[in-house]
């Protein structure tokens, strides 16, 4: 390490009421330091993922992970290179995922390692998107919560919302494979195309075209075995509405209602879980991480094997990132989105 | 059988809007037969059980069972004396518990004896009130509701609402003996203190004295692990910003919802299910017909050894059933409705 680098860092300097505007965000650069810390890594960040929990770690309060401090690096996962290393398991020149910040350059001490679920990814198994898709947090989502929450049955109907986004594409593919019939939500034609002729389901439910409900009753004629809620707000109640006996409900996420500045929309459906022996039920990935690796071989396994295919939406430049995260809340992104840096 | 006896039926004239209303119901009287029908049975009702659901069963459209027909006896179960039993299984003066609708005599069929679940009851186990409150539906619910949907493990917290009513005294004294701690909600300083001093839970809250979600952190300083939930509204949305890690709640009823004439209110506090891993459940206690007998011998154990109690608020006479069935929507009745004819 001979010139010094700065790291451009985007941090949180207030928090939003609504959609985050670029007031709510700091740009700030910092001297690079000239080597790893004592047992930890230097990195140079090279991707990172945009996820719509971001939104709710900007608000203050009680969640399944403590908010981001205002002044504090906005907390995001990555993918980058190894700079420097001063741990044992790692040489300048690794590839690494982990949790970086919307940065250029992170240094990680021994202790987050550690904690903090650091590791080696393989850019020869799949590329750096893809291992912030498929094989990162949306894909491991996709997985423990279809697989472990949803406990499908080869027969079943599985509905998916937020088909085409990071979660959908994955829950959604996992679920041909695993002899469901597979039916989207997503907004507009493209996305619906994309959903049936690439990925493969069996339908796509274009929302802002017409009534959802309308659309389950058509595409899930035995009713809806396991519903996997990105969204929230009217499309749960649609779902709701359309149970099989025995269903369940995956509570993954509520996009729709992300940034309400009123009161969060209770589904006014949910007696259709007494009616129908139906169940509700909310997961946090995190939970599930000493199965990643199993779940990180099995996915990766359908990806190689072609049986699985991932659409990433790319934005480059780090400067970009506040525009780049409201593409998630507009439906604007198509695919999973990540920041080159 | 030698004189004509009449059978004095409250039928169903017209579905109401909101709550039921004396020109909802119509009283008619028809001829008792002089026999029971071949392999049937010719019922004398001693006591109709009163119940939240009835109101569900007066609404068109699709539920967990069909609605009541216009122009149908009014569905409910009961208690009654055999009068004359062309059955191999029963004799007259048996006492029996079944489907009777509300009516003084009722015509069993042969195959209604088998459909509908018409069983001979042991008034020297319990009295004809107890086989419609502990050992009837609202028992069969707490139990299968608290045991198998609730799986509720020593030591976790619980909270029931209505704790008064039917299913709830029962719902919460089995919390107590499966070594739960065990906090109700009620409306009344009467029924709280009965709550509470009678039926041993650990705390009660009293919903109309004011702040239930204030209750709820002060009675349950580790969350709430089960809740088990008869009321829906309000007090459901306070119960899920309390949920412990893991909790689930117990969708048994909504009887704060049951008479609205607008849209049913979601609980807008569902994300609480995603933030705390939770899930909530509905249950139909029909489903779990064939284990009701280990049920009953279970529950009549614990009111025999003294470690189970009960309360069951009479009305006496078939005529004042539309005003009685009211009590039950005004929070007026005080333990299990039970109208003795």
């Amino acid at each position: 390490m001979t010139s010094p680098l700065s790291n451009r860092q985007v941090r949180l300097a207030s928090r939003p009421n609504g959609l985050p505007t670029r007031a709510n965000w700091q740009f700030t650069d910092e001297l690079v330091p000239a080597d790893a810390p004592d047992g930890g890594l230097l990195v140079q960040v090279t991707h990172l993922s945009l996820d719509p929990a971001m939104r709710g770690w900007m608000n203050e309060g009680k969640s399944y992970i403590p908010p981001v401090e205002i002044g504090a690096v906005m907390r995001a996962g990555g993918v980058g290179r190894v700079l420097a290393s001063r741990h044992p398991g790692f040489a300048a020149g690794d590839a690494v995922s982990g949790s970086f910040g919307i940065q250029t350059h992170c240094t990680v001490s021994a202790e987050q390692v550690k904690r903090m679920g650091f590791a080696k990814v393989d850019l020869k198994l799949a590329s750096a998107t893809r291992w912030l898709n498929v094989l990162g947090m949306p894909g491991m989502t996709a997985y423990f919560g279809l697989m472990d929450v949803g406990q499908p049955k080869a027969g079943e109907t599985l509905v998916v919302s937020g088909a085409a986004g990071a979660v959908g594409q994955t829950v959604g593919q996992l679920g041909k494979i695993k002899g469901l019939r597979v039916v989207g939500i997503a907004g507009g034609p493209a996305k619906c195309d994309w959903v049936v002729k690439e990925l493969g389901f069996d339908a796509c439910i274009d929302y802002k075209a017409g009534d959802v409900k309308a659309g389950l009753k058509q595409h899930c004629p035995d009713g809806v075995h396991i519903y996997f809620d990105n969204v929230g707000g009217e499309i749960l109640d649609a779902a709701l509405a359309r149970l099989a006996p025995g269903a369940r409900i995956v509570i993954c996420g509520a996009i729709s209602q992300y940034n309400a500045t009123s009161a969060v929309q209770g589904p006014k459906n949910y007696l259709s879980l007494l009616v129908n022996r139906a169940r509700m039920q909310g997961m946090v990935v995190f939970d599930y991480a000493d199965r990643y690796p199993q779940a990180i071989a099995e996915l990766a396994g359908y990806l190689n094997d072609g049986r699985m295919t991932s659409r990433e939406d790319v934005v480059e430049g780090i400067e970009h990132f506040p525009e780049a995260l409201l593409k998630l809340f507009s439906g604007e992104n198509f695919g999973k989105l990540v920041l080159k840096v």
